[in-house]
């Protein structure tokens, strides 16, 4: 980057003072996300109401900065004033972040914080618990009237369709018109394939591993990805997420004593979306286009790092001495190749998280499919059930036996999430195509994946990716780093390449 | 209580306007204490500049708050509202709080943050190491000068004296008139005293203890003391400190493995920070009238706990079996009597925090003297480190040999802390004449603490104390609890007794 602050040596008073007031706004997000961070991670249950409180009113002040009434003004006079390429599209997200700020209503934001917090409290203590979709069905039906009527307030200031407008606040430029064309193809071919791939439902050689001794592992293989630690933290929590602030990513795991893959693997697709948060351009920490472009990209980086890089074969060389020593185990089973093997199995099952990256797409077809017929009303809130069950069943040929293991499952819906389950199919689109494009491009990376010697994978998606933050649109990113906008034919075959062949010596 | 929100059954608009304000208000010091917990306890060293921003930005945003323009309208017209007996006390107290806020011009506000910050980071990286006095001087006569303007601005609202002024920010209503009082009787006495003690200087019977035990160890004492893990956590800290709001009480300690007793001490001591701060009263939570009194009552609590509880004999007969088996130790040195002797160790020394409890009010006689002189101009900035060293040998026989153990020894001058010095001596009385009405109150209160079976004790500083939170002042607390307002007549008792005779049996 050779443009940035320095370059603005006349008077921009109206930009200026934009940068100022977004850099407030983004110290409260900073604050709302160590907030939240410390609730999941370290806040003693008595806590919760105050902290509650807490984020509450920092988040109206969010919502009223975002909205302040001076914003107009100044967004229209910094568009006459001498910017750069990083400054003007600075301005260029501080405006579609003030569309989506100023679109709706208060009542309506209000209404729908109501409605999906109320969701969100059946779902957890009454619904998912006691597998009884009916007794959530009419808080849903609210969430999805009210969610329609802000995808139509949306959708008039965006000028895009409903749906896209949802899909907009996760991912920047998404349309429903490209994903349709993507998922379109990729089905049928997904679903060929899946005929084709030997399965195997069977459990992984046991073997307890007591958490500190996972967390000791973990530790050692963030080090060894290039998390800087320096700038972060592993620390355990109910659901895996990551989280913090560019210069301090805290990430999160956790240990079940019987399944170490399971945390390991969460640690690694922690780490990825992590490195791409410290990979951001130091420059612009504090602005909208210091930002991660969006959903698509960022998953990508996490799915890169735990689909295509440490699901691979030569990875497994790198692990499996580490694994062996780290747990004081021996034998075939925790040799590199059948290791290997264990991390790369297939199985249709019923629960979208626990989905290895062959099945996992027919999961995210559904629930966009699902969602959009939700939204345009072609599907009442009470055939949700049955429409999943049927839908689930047609593609992958199991069936629910309730309704914990089907439309239940996921919070999103019932916390307001609509327009989110797309971004998660279209990250390992990304990966797949973003890996194939490094390998092109940096020779022997199998033999340094194989030694985790990362530094040319990292520095490869450092300038393709993360130090591009949010200057350009993911398929401008894309297209930059691969040659083409975003496709599934690396996708497909990287899955041809791993499922379909045994795995090479 | 009887009176609460429950009584105002009216519409009192001004007045509720005003609780939802300060509600806001105390949000935003509740994230801003959070952060700064999580900046000294969890956050990677990369985190600083970022961590930085958003507190500053937070700290301005609150400062706004608290400056609103329509406050002082809605303080005047809720004075006409009828209010029940809290509700007039927490008027009262956001009246203070408003006061306070607004005393000071923004220019001068920013200039004395602009001077501490400064001044703070010479001291922290080139005086205080260096034992350079002359480095920071110029930065320290800056920060005097805009104290004494900011002085006299505050006292300008208060209608008080400069000093005064100051010292109310942090201890409501104290008055110097009444420390000059308390001081002027206590030293001359104190230093007779100290004259009769027998000294000891020897080293503690030295024993390696890893963290691990001393954790556990802590763990175990602060349960048996009555800290609620509901609401709060034990973590590790550069410094000890006491912090997280009522409901989630965030306390703190360091290990060091050759003085297992240093970091007891500090546990129990932020123990007593964090019972005080447990005990607040539910339906306050969130406004003025809700929040400690004042750091002499705050002081109170944890010197209780820590000098009149944890040192005395009794409470030996509890701890000295629990540590042999925390420690794996045994043999005379752990007997109860020894230890009770080890802890009640008198010894002249250089170091405030390092004093015991008979010597630490000279400390804070010579840092009250000389932070009045330094603001009343008596005493120019340059001539401080021979006025230190003069009182403190004058006091105690003893003069540093450099400046580190002299007038650079405390982080407070340097960081525009003026007038909180005095509360450590005066929560010191306070403590004293607390435990003494509560042993007199409490038959049998010390075969309790043998068995550190302190839910009677707990209960009168519940009831006494805690659950007063700001309705009234300190001496009216302290009035109420003990007889009589704040005097050093209990606090003389009771050094008279635990250092003129040897233990008993």
């Amino acid at each position: 980057m050779t443009d940035g602050h320095a370059e603005a040596g006349g008077a921009v008073p109206a930009y200026r003072r934009l940068e100022d007031h977004y850099r407030r706004i983004r110290a409260l997000a900073d604050a709302i996300g160590m907030l939240n961070w410390d609730r999941q991670v370290m806040m003693p249950a008595g806590g919760t109401e105050t902290r509650s409180a807490t984020m509450a009113a920092l988040r109206v002040m969010r919502h009223q900065a975002a909205n302040a009434p001076e914003l107009e003004d100044l967004l229209a006079r910094a568009g006459e004033e001498p910017l750069g390429h990083w400054q003007a599209a600075n301005l260029a997200e501080m405006r579609r972040l003030h569309l989506h700020a100023t679109a709706l209503a208060e009542d309506l934001v209000d209404a729908l914080s109501r409605a999906t917090s109320r969701c969100e409290t059946v779902w957890q203590e009454r619904a998912r618990p006691n597998a009884e979709f009916a007794s959530v069905s009419e808080a849903l039906s609210q969430v999805v009237a009210l969610t329609r009527e802000a995808a139509d307030a949306r959708a008039e200031r965006l000028g895009t369709s409903p749906y896209d407008a949802l899909l907009d606040a996760y991912e920047p430029g998404g349309r429903s018109g490209q994903i349709d064309t993507l998922f379109a193809e990729l089905e049928p071919r997904l679903t060929a394939l899946l005929d084709r791939v030997r399965e195997d439902d069977g459990a992984s050689a046991g073997h307890r591993v007591p958490a500190e001794h996972q967390r000791t592992l973990g530790l050692e293989v963030m080090r060894a990805l290039g998390f800087d630690f320096r700038r972060g933290r592993l620390d355990v929590s109910v659901h895996p997420f990551s989280g913090g602030n560019p210069d301090d990513t805290r990430i999160t795991t956790r240990y079940d004593p019987d399944d170490w893959s399971a945390s390991l693997m969460a640690v690694i697709h922690e780490t990825g979306h992590a490195l791409y948060d410290q990979g951001l351009p130091v420059q612009w920490r504090f602005q909208p286009v210091g930002a991660p472009r969006g959903m698509v990209l960022h998953e990508s980086q996490s799915l890169l790092l735990e689909m295509q890089v440490s699901r691979s074969r030569p990875f497994f060389t790198f692990l499996a001495p580490l694994l062996r020593a780290a747990f004081g185990v021996s034998g075939p089973a925790w040799e590199a190749d059948a290791l290997a093997r264990a991390a790369c199995r297939v199985c249709r099952g019923l629960i979208r998280v626990d989905a290895d990256e062959v099945t996992y797409p027919f999961h995210v077809f559904l629930r966009y499919r699902l969602e959009r017929a939700l939204l345009s009303g072609e599907l009442a809130v009470a055939d949700l059930p049955d429409a999943w069950n049927d839908g689930i069943e047609e593609m992958l040929g199991i069936r629910p036996e309730n309704d914990r293991d089907g439309c239940l499952q996921d919070i999103h819906w019932y916390a307001g999430a609509f327009g989110y389950f797309p971004t998660y199919a279209m990250g390992a689109l990304a990966a797949a195509q973003l890996y194939a494009a490094a390998r092109a491009e940096l020779p022997g990376l199998d033999g340094q994946v194989a030694r985790c010697d990362l530094g040319g994978l990292l520095g490869w998606l450092r300038t393709h990716v993360h130090a591009r933050a949010s200057v350009t649109s993911t398929d401008d990113i894309l297209r930059a780093a691969t040659g083409s906008g975003l496709g599934q034919e690396a996708f497909l075959a990287h899955l041809e390449a791993r499922y379909l062949v045994e795995p090479g010596p």
